[in-house]
Order: structure tokens, then sequence, then C-alpha cells
């Protein structure tokens, strides 16, 4: 049908005429293609329509019309909508042979929400619509049933009422119980039509009751409010009531949380209500076309006889499979029409279809499709099938798994079977799931472990000083700290699960203990706790977790994913476990191998010697020396691990003052020794002493100080112990018949110069120890692009780089001004919540940034045009970042070991769309 | 004369032959255009000999020479060098008619260093060269001097055993001294031939005894060193020892100073000895075309009657003013021509020049002219007069005028309405006055400087060793030396307050006191006094200093400069009495308001109650409320003084917790209360409850946390405050008949919506203010570009502002990753000693910063073409900086009061070159 008036089209209809002998009706307007305009269930009932399955008729307004409607202040239907609809009620009411309310044959309808993108119970339906005093005899006289009329207009009260009218559904529920105990039964089925009719009128009652004749001027009659008996009104006001529900707060907030556009709309379905409830031969169900838990290729779903498709949802009676259909009576036929329809819609489709259907008095109607959600597991399977069935191509196999998915599948979960007394809730900050007991410090966490017991670190934040006991752990809680805190970011690289930011955590560490706020719940260093990492989720007890399988669908995805990414992908990894790991899942080299962990534990004390000798040269060296053998041994493991592919490690780049005590707390300890005479006095002034050295090293703001290269040109020795090392390590490993590849990255460069005299001093201690190893090894020397400068001046540096990767954690932190151990905690969450910024640009490569690393790109290939470019930021195991840095044209990503599968499947989706 | 063996040439000769009777002698070579082949002495002494004026015949080696002589390892003559002086060698002897070290008639010559640009005193010369046992008598016998003859002779081996064998000159000046006082005289000149021939005898047995024969085995006779009676000997270790000293301590401290490169190298002038001390008919002196300290048009300088220029410059005599020298019977002639040579000067330099001359035996020989240095009160004086006699342009006057001389005019002097206790007066070296505490070594002032402390340098005559003594101190004070001493060059190079030859100050250095003669005046190091380096007076106390009154030539040369500059000048006032003095200034505007220093004082409790307000927004509007009338009346005086001028107001922008006490000292006062009882439970329980509120909001690194328009964002009644107090102070204005322009600026913008949300949060507050007020004010609002992301993506913000403002000093921050409170003090002192950044990038705009700046500027103006563009960081007043401001074109700079004439001045300069 055209438009009305010359005016935009804003209702589109679907479905054939049920009245055969109806003329002049309208076609099916819409398809498949049309989710934006008409909503995924709008465009899916056109598509279906189309197909020749049977779908009721109906009508649906399009997304558009409602965002017209927000664009009127206070909201209001656009101009012409009212006789749009009216002329499409017309044609519906024409195919059906019914009318809207009519006393004798009343023409029921469904209305019913539905977005571009599904957002499953977050919008209102209304079901039943056109029923009043007068029509729902029409359905008496139609139906004969007058028990079904009567329950139906009782449920259409009850739904419009809280929809439409906004009345909590207590007192409806309040009035249903009494009933069914006055009556003495247990099952709303056993109430009868009398009865039904009596709740009838009790719940008009509650409608006057409850509304306020001031919110609804239109519905008064004499005074109070009555539920509308006006079928056009009725419907007005569900259409309305639906183009609200697309900004309640549970639709914002998922759409929030799932990253969906505020300005879509939603469109509103209006369909010829079919009845699943008119007895033993109606039905209703719902069902996929091939197992959504683990991709078997079976039909799958389940039904319930003589019911409306809410009482599905709610649970309330006990489902049968579908398979069953074809063995009820007066269900058979629609059981075999419905094998049909699933392999029309996947052959349609080309996908898993997931559909709702209802049977009415034996004949079969489709009320929805479209392709079904599924477990990771069975996205793989499925999509491996496909490709295999000769369905779809590999290309549009890997388009249809979502990367993060496959995190999910390499660590343990939940048994999701199970039920749990979930007792708080975090920042799902590091995937898998652990249970163990509380330890409340990382001392207490090793010790727990090295007696072979599992625990669960629980801390405020964790620091670098709390690695072993994060290494020893189970899995991290933490109450405060954000998704790239310190226990996330180190978690992830661990593959550890971590919750964070759990708020209402009040930890008393030196007591050994947390309370969670406003509960009963003590923690103590007894209590077993269970944390789910990929879901943010703690419980208290023990939690029965299911241990990651990976099929060999994964690996296949994975292989498919290589053929086409032109994204290389490396991981981040400072062990020898975590390098072997990382090749497993197939990283083509280390991208960051971070030295500072390697100065913690027991060599903490040799590197506080280091930073305390000061002026004195000698006991510098004499400190450094100590180290350098273990870091030989550090490389030694790591360079065998990666055996022919590139190792870039990274030498030193923190503030040295991390590792020295707090000044703060040295300061009260030294006052309380004062004043009790804890101490001799050689000791206090000893302890002085070192105050005022760690006082003069300390920083205002130690992420803009003396850290990264800059202790290199200030300790030469210290950048010379490191690479002395590598060299070394490379060398032995050369003179044992292997391929090391090391690349000698210094951090935090801004000019040219910083990293032309750290080259030459590198390079010089290179040549001195293949000269006297005698081998010769090919070490290449480049840096860390992480500040805004280097990226701007990044044709000078590439001039002496053998490689650029983008630190895009500091970068961001200098691009923005932005503190990350500071801004989680403070402004952040409020800048998303008012959408200053869009997301997190600590987790997605944030558009600025990505424009700077750009410049950086193009500046270094200008004068050095076969530079490597790479990341190694956060960034590179997140999704949306790669593809990013795809369309950048960077050589590779380098993330978490567990992220490799992700970043290999990511980069794919980022050459594939191009 | 020819290149030896087609190399490249490396030595110049100049000068007329004086032996009438040579042929085939060579002409002068260079001219004043060579200054980079044969610095600045070299290639004025040709210019003098191409203009016919008398010159001492000799030859320059190139400054190539010398830093050939570098490129070996170690240090060499390049090959040929050698050969070629002794070709030019030869030819001098032919052009003078005499040879070296010859018994009957010997060539003497000096040996002086002279670089492309003026270093005074900072490298080497050696007079007298060719002397020894023999040629001695060969100057007897010419001269019938024998006095003269050996004189000289002692000098040179003095001078030569100093410069070219390294050793201490006390040595020998303890052999003068004996040998006075062993002769019962007090001068120099009242010693006999045979004291003098007794002296050299002693003066080689020092030689002997003081020099390694390891050092120079070449010199070894019988097992030790002897002065070397080989002429060539002499010269070719007296060149090498000029190339040698441009690499000396002081030479590379003066030229970091300065900014001189440093592979620029010195050029050796070998030129034939005249004698200044032949007599009575026979001076030496320097003077200036005009009077370098005021600039009057006179003949300015002093000589010496039977001196060599060294007696000048060590001020041990006292010197007549040349005018005197047409009246003194012998030196009358000379006296003449000095004055043809002085207008002949002027005119072919078209500067005032200065030069240094000598009489011997009443024949007056140029031994060296450059353009003068001059005070920066008669740079002004000599360009406005040259323009006004028609001699230069209005431009070369400008470009002749150093900007930052500009800021000396503008320093303080002694009240002239009060009265002093003058102790003691002395040359008027330097002008601008100084107060401080008395110190007595270099060291010792930098020290105190470092300490934050003010203080006089009083030394007995300054020497290059002195140099980072006389940065740091106020004001210098000598009692030796004359208006060309080393102390008065080099204090009026560095705009610094001097006064010297204070005669009667006598000085122990290393008791730290002096004594002032005749009185019972004593100066120790806890002394503190004033000088007035205009006036040459010394007080003892502290003067009352005031603001200098500058001179029309000021105005006359800003005028000019406003009439090329295409930069605008605002400047930086946080109060009335700044921006009334910038406006006298010259300033357009104010380019920076900041607010933070308003909410200190007695303010500053109440911003603490504001932020410990923490989530009881009622108590921090009461706390708001406070402040809002105060900063009505602080924009009120500032508008007002910029009545009719465009006044931008950041909004604050500083971390709140710098307005809350230290959480460190805090808990150490709670740790001691506890401790000792010394405060009631109730009190303790209160500063603990502080201590956490002031923990929860400290930050890592406050640079990059909550500050700026974050702070805006989060209380937005901060804001709203301060922009309600702007329209308010404009309203008041505007009813008054003013003309208020104020400008909103938000700071620390990184993304467009930060800019938007708050750009629509003010001008609901304006629009309310202005329809309270019932007037209408303009009040445009933009923001701060000082993040580089802000930069990068400028077209996006610029679409919400009215104008920028690059925050240099936050923007340098950031694109480098340097904390300006750490760095200075940690690595940046290495990073300049070590060439790895060529300036303080917070000093001096940066290149890298630069272009984000470049950046920032072309995509803001790419979506919004008239937008406005400005710097408002401490660069917009460092001329290096407003040169390259200049060429990104931006619209204005913005700098403190003090440096807008430098601003003005500096923007013409980039304007004229282009």
């Amino acid at each position: 049908m055209g438009q009305t008036n010359g005016q935009t089209k804003r209702v589109y209809a679907f479905g054939e005429a049920v009245n055969e002998n109806a003329t002049d009706v309208s076609v099916t307007e819409g398809n498949k293609d049309m989710k934006y305009q008409l909503g995924g269930k709008g465009a899916n009932l056109a598509e279906m329509a189309n197909m020749g399955l049977p779908v009721p008729p109906g009508y649906t307004i399009t997304c558009q019309a409602c965002m017209e409607y927000y664009e009127s202040e206070p909201p209001a239907f656009p101009v012409g909508l009212d006789e749009e609809i009216a002329v499409y009620t017309a044609d519906l009411e024409k195919k059906m042979g019914k009318k809207l309310g009519d006393a004798d044959d009343p023409l029921l309808v469904s209305v019913r929400s539905g977005s571009p993108f599904s957002m499953p119970g977050m919008m209102d339906t209304v079901l039943n619509l056109g029923l009043n005093d007068e029509s729902v005899q029409g359905i008496i006289a139609q139906t004969g049933n007058e028990r079904f009329a009567w329950d139906s207009y009782r449920r259409f009260i009850q739904m419009f009422s809280r929809v439409v009218l906004d009345i909590e559904g207590d007192a409806f529920e309040e009035a249903l119980t009494h009933m069914k105990e006055a009556r003495g039964v247990k099952n709303d089925t056993d109430l009868s039509a009398e009865d039904l009719k009596e709740l009838v009128s009790e719940f008009k009652d509650i409608v006057s009751r409850e509304v306020s004749p001031e919110d609804y001027p239109a519905l008064v009659v004499d005074g109070v409010v009555a539920f509308p008996q006006d079928v056009n009104e009725q419907l007005r006001l569900s259409i309305e009531a639906v183009f609200k529900s697309w900004n309640n707060r549970r639709a914002i907030d998922y759409r929030r949380m799932e990253g969906i556009a505020d300005d879509l709309g939603t469109a509103v379905n209006v369909q010829a209500m079919v009845f699943g409830n008119k007895g033993d031969t109606s039905a209703t169900g719902v069902g996929f076309t091939r197992n959504p838990a683990d991709g078997t290729n079976e039909y799958y779903g389940d039904y319930l006889t003589n019911a409306q498709g809410e009482d599905v949802v709610a649970g309330i009676r006990i489902t049968e499979p579908i398979a069953e259909l074809k063995r009820q009576p007066g269900l058979e036929k629609a059981g075999e029409e419905l094998d049909g329809v699933f392999a029309t819609l996947e052959k349609a489709y080309r996908d898993m279809c997931d559909i709702e259907f209802t049977i009415e008095q034996g004949k079969l109607w489709m009320l929805q499709t479209r392709v079904g959600k599924r477990t990771a597991a069975a996205a793989l399977k499925i999509a491996v099938d496909f490709v295999n069935e000769g369905t779809i191509t590999k290309e549009e196999a890997l388009l249809r798994i979502n990367p993060m998915a496959l995190d999910q599948l390499l660590h343990p979960q939940f048994d999701p079977a199970k039920k749990y007394d979930v007792c708080a809730q975090g920042l799902n900050a590091s995937p898998g799931a652990a249970v163990g007991r509380c330890v409340f410090s990382a001392d207490d966490a090793e010790a727990a472990a090295k007696a072979g017991e599992k625990v669960v670190l629980v801390r405020w934040e964790t620091t670098p000083d709390d690695l072993h006991g994060m290494v020893a752990a189970q899995g991290i809680l933490t109450s405060h700290g954000g998704k790239t805190s310190h226990a996330a970011v180190v978690a992830r690289g661990m593959g550890k699960p971590c919750v964070c930011g759990v708020a209402e955590l009040k930890i008393d560490a030196r007591a050994k203990r947390a309370i969670i706020k406003d509960t009963d719940i003590v923690l103590d260093d007894q209590t077993i706790i269970s944390i789910d990492g990929t879901t943010g989720t703690v419980v208290c007890g023990k939690a029965d977790l299911i241990e990651p399988e990976v099929s060999g669908d994964f690996n296949t995805i994975l292989d498919w994913a290589d053929e086409f990414r032109v994204l290389g992908v490396r991981a981040n990894a400072d062990s020898p476990e975590d390098a072997t790991l990382a090749r497993n899942f197939g990283a083509e080299g280390i991208g960051l191998t971070r030295t500072e962990h390697m100065f913690l534990g027991e060599r903490k004390d040799i590197i506080q010697d280091f930073i305390l000798a000061g002026e004195d040269k000698e006991a510098r060296l004499v400190a450094l020396d100590q180290l350098l053998d273990t870091q030989v041994a550090d490389y030694l493991g790591i360079f065998e691990a990666m055996d022919g592919l590139p190792v870039t490690v990274r030498l030193l780049d923190p503030p040295l003052h991390e590792f020295l005590d707090s000044p703060r707390e040295l300061e009260i300890e030294i006052t309380k020794e004062e004043l009790t005479g804890g101490a001799s006095v050689e000791k206090l002034e000893k302890k002085k002493k070192l105050l005022a050295l760690i006082d003069s090293m300390s920083e205002m703001n130690p992420m803009l100080g003396l850290r990264g290269c800059r202790l290199g040109i200030m300790f030469p020795e210290l950048y010379s112990m490191q690479v002395r090392a590598i060299t070394r390590a490379a060398c032995a490993l050369k003179k044992q018949g292997k391929d090391p590849r090391p690349e000698v990255m210094i951090p935090l460069v801004s000019c040219k110069s910083e990293l032309t005299t750290l080259r030459a001093e590198s390079e010089k201690t290179i040549a001195e120890v293949m000269d006297e190893e005698g081998v010769v090894v090919d070490i290449k020397i480049g840096t860390m692009i992480e500040l805004p400068r280097a990226a701007i001046v990044a044709d000078k540096i590439a001039q002496a780089a053998d490689f650029f990767s983008f630190g895009t954690n500091d970068l961001t932190q200098t691009a923005f001004g932005f503190s990350r151990d500071d801004i989680e905690s403070k402004f952040l969450p409020c800048y998303l919540e008012r959408k200053i910024l869009p997301s997190n640009p600590f987790e997605t490569l944030d558009d600025g940034v990505a424009r700077i690393i750009a410049i950086g790109c193009e500046r270094g290939r200008s004068t050095n045009p076969g530079i490597k470019l790479g990341i190694c930021g956060e960034h590179g195991g997140d999704p949306a970042s790669i593809a990013k840095c795809h369309r950048i044209g960077l050589t590779y990503v380098s993330c978490s070991p567990y992220r490799v599968p992700v970043a290999r499947l990511a980069a794919a989706h980022a050459a594939l769309n191009g």
C-alpha cells in the first residue's frame, strides 16, 4: 500500500488474507533486509510471509516513526501516523474478515515491540487487544468457549494495565491468588468461566483504584479512570506504550551493555491474534533449527498444549520437547508441517534459526523467527557444519563467530545447570571461574599454595608487590579498580579468573576479614568463595565448575581465520610458561616481554641496592652483576620456548621508586619508634637516611617522570646489563643450533636522540658479547611509540628503529591526559554514564588515539618503508581495537596469551570487513 | 695566495707589506663576510686591511682547520697545514722584512683565537711569540731598549707557559712580586732591564720545575723540560693551544649559555706584533664609535700610555679617555687619525663598532674591530638614531635589537626619592639594581641561588670561571677592572646589574669578607648589600627598588615593531594590577587569567569546605555561594583594567586536592597524637575521617587526574559559580557604559563532548544572569588545547569553540610524557648536558610540540575557519617560540606582563624573517 498524502511511509503490511473473500487488500511489503525500518521481528515476519509460511497477517510501524515520536517535546505521534494506522487496521480487518471490538466476531490483535537488534524482554508487548465488554461476547459467540473468552479478557486487562497504565502487577496477581484460594483450586486453568468473569470485574476496579485521573484524563468516566472500552483508544495507547518502552530504564541499560545505539528506535508490530489456548488441539512453543547449546544438527524446542506464549516463558508448567508434537493427537499435522518450516527457514536464512509458533485448533501459525542465539561451542560447530554442508563459505562462517566467544571456551565456568547463592557482583575482569579459601595478603596466598591449598586472593586492589600472591592464587577478587586495573591486567595476562571493583566489599586486610555491605555476610580466612570472572559473579561457598574443552572446531575456525587475516598476532609474555601457552594458541612471536616483573621477589633487594647506591657507581655495578645471571636465565627460557619466532624484550620501564618502600609508611614507622624508643639511635639514623633518599626519588607524577628510556640514559649500566643478558641468552641458544630472534625494545622514547644514544650503547654491548661468545645473532632494535610526540616525529625516530610497537596504554594516558591509576575510580564512570566518552579508552582503542597511531605509522614509513609496526597495549586483544589496527595498517597486534585466539579471529573479521 | 697541493685552502693572508721593498708578497685574501671561515676577528682584520686602515700584516688559519684538528683521534693538525703555515709565515717575514727568531732584527707575532661569534676572554692568546735567548738580543739591537726587550721576553714566557704548557700563573706572579719587594719598588715598570733579565731566567726555571717531561717529550733537554728556543716549535704549539682552547670548559659553558654551536671551531690569527709599550709615544686602547652604555653619538674609549693590551683589560692602571689622546704629546697625530678610523668604520659597517688599537712610537695600528656590544638602552638609541640619520631602515633597526634586551630595560632601580647610606662608588658597568647577601665565590652564589636566596657576587675581578656564579647572582660587584672588563661585558650581556672597579673594596675571598678602606665597614657573608649598576652606587643594607621607566626610544622601537608584526600580543594576568601593567606595556588583551590563585589565602578554607562536602550537594552550594561575591569582584577589577579588550578567563583547573592538607603530614600528626595522648578521642576520630577523605581524593598522577574541565563535569556547580561571577561582573560594567569583553575558557578538554556539555551549561548560566541583570554582553566560549588528543581531533572540537588557546605547558608535558614538577630536577639537566634535547622544552617551544600545534590549527580551521588561535603557556614570552608561533600562523601569543614588549619585538622579528 502507498503512503498517505505523499508522506514518508511509516506502516508496512505483512501476511495473506485469511478471509478468502477479501478483495483489494495489501500484500506483504517488507522483507528480512529491512530490519532498520521494521525491526528484527517485523522484517522476519514479512520474510516468512514472503516464503509462504503461515503468518497471521498484520502490519509493522517503523522504527523511524518511533524516533519521530521522540522528536516532539513532549513526545507525540508524528502528523499522519494516526491516519496511516487507521488505513492499515481497516486493511487487516478486511484480511481477517473481522472487526476490532465487534460484538459478533471481533478481531483481536497483539501489539509487540521489535527493534533492529534483539533486546529480549526489555520492551513491552500487549496481547488480546480488542477485547471489551462487548467484544468478549463476540468471542464467546464465535468460539462457544466462555471460559477462554473471559480468560483472554482478564489477561488483556492485566497486561494492558501493567504496560500502558503503569500499574504494578501485584494487585492483579493478588486478586488471582485470592480467587484461586476462594475456589480451592491450584492452577489458573482450574478456574471457571464465571470465576474469570468475576476477576475481569475486579481487575477493572483495580484500574480505577490504582490510576490517577490526572495521568489519563482521556480515560476518566464519572471522575475515575475506567478501563478503556474504545478499541481504537486501546490500540493507540498500546502503540505509544511500545514507543515509550524504547527508553525505559532497563532498555537503556541493556543497550549500553550491548553497545546498541540509542537512536535506532523500535518498530511496533500489530498482528492478528492466534490462540494456543483454545483447547487440546491448540498449543504454543519455541524452537531452534539446531541445538543451540552444543550445535548438534537436530530440531530442538518445547511446547505447551493449550497455552499462550507467556506461559512458556514463565516456566510455570512443564513443557514437552517438540518431537512429541507428531505423537500428540490433533497436533500431528502441525508437527509435520513444523519440520518443513525448520528446513525452509534454515535454507532461507542459511543459519540456525529460532522460532515462536502457535497451533490454533490444529493449524500451525508462525509468530516469529530470527537467527538464533547459541553458546560459543555451538557457534563453532554450527559454523563448521554449515561450511561442510556447503551452505556457507568460510568467510561467512568466520564472520558469524564473535571473537570474544572464543575466550569463554578457554576457561572453566560455573556449571550453568546449577543454581548459586550470588553474594556480590563485580566487573568481569578476567574470564574463568575459581573456587578457594579467602586469603587477604599475597604472602598468605603463597603460603597456602605451597601447602597445596586452593585460595582466592581478596585485595582492595593489587600492586606489583602482590604478584607472587596472584601467581599462587586460583583467582583474584578486588573491591577497587576497573577492567584495566593492575589486578585485571595482570590476571588476564596470567589467564587467571579475576573479579574487580566489587564496591560492596569492605575489606579489613589486617584483620583478615571482609564484609559485604548491607548484608550480614562476613568473609574471613576460613571462608570458601567462588568467583566467575566471565560474568563478574561472586558466590559464597563452593560452586561446581565445568572445565573447558576445546573442540576440533576451535582450531578449524582459527585455521580458517589465519587464511584471511592480514594482521600478525603475537603475545605478551614474561615467562617461558606464558610463551609456550601463547605459542600453542598460535602466537607468531612475542610482541612484549616486560622485564619489570623479573625484578621482583628475592631480586627486589638487589634492585633496591642498585637504586640506593645513588652516585656510587661501583656499588651499582655490584648490584647489577648479581642480576645479570638471573636475567640470562629469564631470557633463555623465553627464547627457547619461542625458538624461530621473534621475541620483543622491553628494557626496564617503570619508575625506580616503585621498587622502594613507601616513604609515608617509613616516616610513620620512624615517628613511632622515636616516640616509643623502639629502636636504637643508629637504626633510626639509618632509617632517616633511607627516608631522605626515597623522598629525593619520589615524584609528583611518576607516570611522567624518571622511567622508560630515561632510566637507560641516566643509568647506562642498567640497560647495558639487560642487553648483555639478552645477547648472552641468544648466543647460548644459537650455539645449541637453535634460532633465537630477540628484539630489543627501548621504551618511552620521545625524541630520536634518546633512541640513537641507547641504540649505539646497545649495539656496542651486543658486539662485545658476540665477540666474547664467538657467535653472531641478528638482534633487532626498536622502540615503543607511546608518547604523542614520538608519533608526531615518527619520521625522525624511524630512521633509528627496526620496529615500532605502539604502547597504547601509555599513549592513551598521555593523549588524553588520563592517569589510568586515577581516572577509573574517579571520573571515568561519570564520563561513560553521561556519554562524554563512548567507551573506556583503556579497553577499546579511542578514535583520537587511533589517529595519532595512524600519523605515527604514516610518518614512520615515510622514512623507513620496511619498518615493522605493532601494538602491545591491552588493546591488542580487543576485537574493536583490532579492527582499527587493521585499518591503520599495522603489521601485528600483541596480546595476552589467552587472547591470541580472539585476536586471530578478530583480525580475520577486520580483513573480511575491509 | 693559492692552496698548497690543491688542498682546501686553510690559511688566508691580510695586511700590506711594511717593508716597502718586499716583492712577490700576498694581498689581503678575506673580507668581513667570511666570519665562518676566518672568525669574527680575522674577517674584520681583512676588512680593515681592504679599507686601507693600518693593520699589522698577518694571516688567519680557518675555523675549518680547527674542526679538522678535532676529527683525528687524538686530535692532530690536518695533513698539509704545517706546510701551508710555513708558506704564510715566510710571506709574513717578507712583508715585515724581518725573520722569526732572528738574532739581529727578529719578527715577533701574536697568536690569537677568533671564532665566528664573539666569545670574549673564553679562548687563548699568545703575544710576543718569536722571542728566545737569541732574538731578545735582536730586539735590543733594533730598539736600543734593553728593558723593553727583557720585559717582552718575560711576558712571553709567562703567557706561553700558562696558555701552552698549562702552568698556573701564580708561580710567575710570586716571582714577580718577590722581585719587586726585593727591589723595594711598587710597579712592574719600576723594575730595571737587569731585574727583568733575572726574571726571565727564574721563569725558565719555573717551566723546568713545573712541567712534567712526559707531557712534553719534544721539549726535554737534559732530562727536564726547557722553555722552547725553536721559534717554529713555539708557533706550532701556540696554534695548537688556540685550537684546544675551543673546547676548554669555560668556552663550552659560554657556548651553551649563548646558544653557539659546538661545531663552528675557532680561527687562529697570526699577526705581526706592534708595541704600545715602547715608551711615552706608545699606547694601547679600546674604543667604541658611540657610547655603548647609553648610545650617545660620541667617540668613546680608554687608553694606557706605554702599555700592552693586557694591561688595559687587567685594569691594573687607571686608563685615560681617548679624547685625551689628541692632547698628549707624541700621540696627537694618532688621535686625529683615530677619529677618521671611527668615521670610516661606522660608515662601512653601518653600525656602532668597537676597536682595539695600539700606537707604536706615534704610529696608529688597528688590531681589531667588530660591531660593538651595547646596553639595551644604547641599542635602542643607536638603532633609532641610525634610522633618523637615514643610515638604516626601520626593519634593519628592529632586527638589530635582541628582543630579550628589552627585558633588561625593565629592571628595577634604586628609588631616587630615598636616601641611602652609600658606602662605595664604582663604575656603572651594567644597568639595573640588585639587593642580596654578599657571597665571595661563584660556587657560593650558585648554592645560595639553588636554595632560593638572592645574592650579590663580590669579586676582585671575574674570570670566565666565575660564569656560573654570575648567572646565579642578582648582581655583580668587583673591586678591579673597568667598563670593558670581563665582569662588565658579561653582566651587560646577561642584563644583570654590575658595579665595577670599586678600588676601596679590599676583598679576602678565602675569609669570605671584605673591608671598605678608610671606613670601619666590613662586608661578610651575612651582610646584605644593594648595588645600582646604572649609577655605580653600592649601598650597605637593603635599598628600596623602583620599577623602571622606559625611554622614548623604547616606545619608538615597539611602535615600529607593531607596524610589522602579524601576531597579536596579549598578557597573562590574574589581577587588576597585572592587567594594568600589561596594558601599559601594549598588551592587546588578556590571553589567560588563571583563577586558581583567587582560591588561596583566606578563601582556601571555603574551597576546602566545598571539596570536603563530598556528596553533600547542599553543603557544596553553601561554600560556593560564599565564593561568588568575591569572584565577581575579582573579575570586575580585571575587566575594568582591560576595558574594550578581550579577557580570557580560564575556569578552575588544578586538582582539587591541591587545596587540601598533605595526607602524609596529617597521618604523622595523628600517629603522634595517638602515641602521646595529645588529643581527645573525638578530635582524633575527626582527623582520621579527614585523612580518609583526603586519601580518597589523592591521586597517583594528579597532573593526569581529576582536574581541568573534568572538575566542571563532576561538579557542575563549581564552573557555574565562576561563569555566573564572570557574567555578573561584565553586566555591571556594561551598565556603567564600559565595554567588557570576557571570554570563558574551558581547560583540559580532550574530546568535543566535554566542551559541548560545559558550553551548554555555561550558556545557560550566562543567559540566566543576563536575564536577571537586563543587559546583554557578548561572551565568547572557547577552550584550551593542551592535550595531544585535543589537537588531533581539533576539527571536531572547533565546531563547539569560539577560540583555541594552546596551553603549551601542559601540551609539552603530555606530548613528551614529562612532568615539569619532576624532570627539571631529575633527568632534564642530563638531557641538556648530553644534547639529547637541544633546549629545555618548557622554555623554548619544542619542534615536535609545534607540529602538534600546527595540526591543531589546521584541523581547527578546517571546520571553523574564523576561529581565534592563541597560546598562553610560558612560551608566549620566549622569542624563539614566538617565531615558531608566527610560522604556525597563530592569531596571538600571551605572556607575562614584563614580557609583552619582548613579545611585540620578537613578533616583528618573526614577521621580518618570514
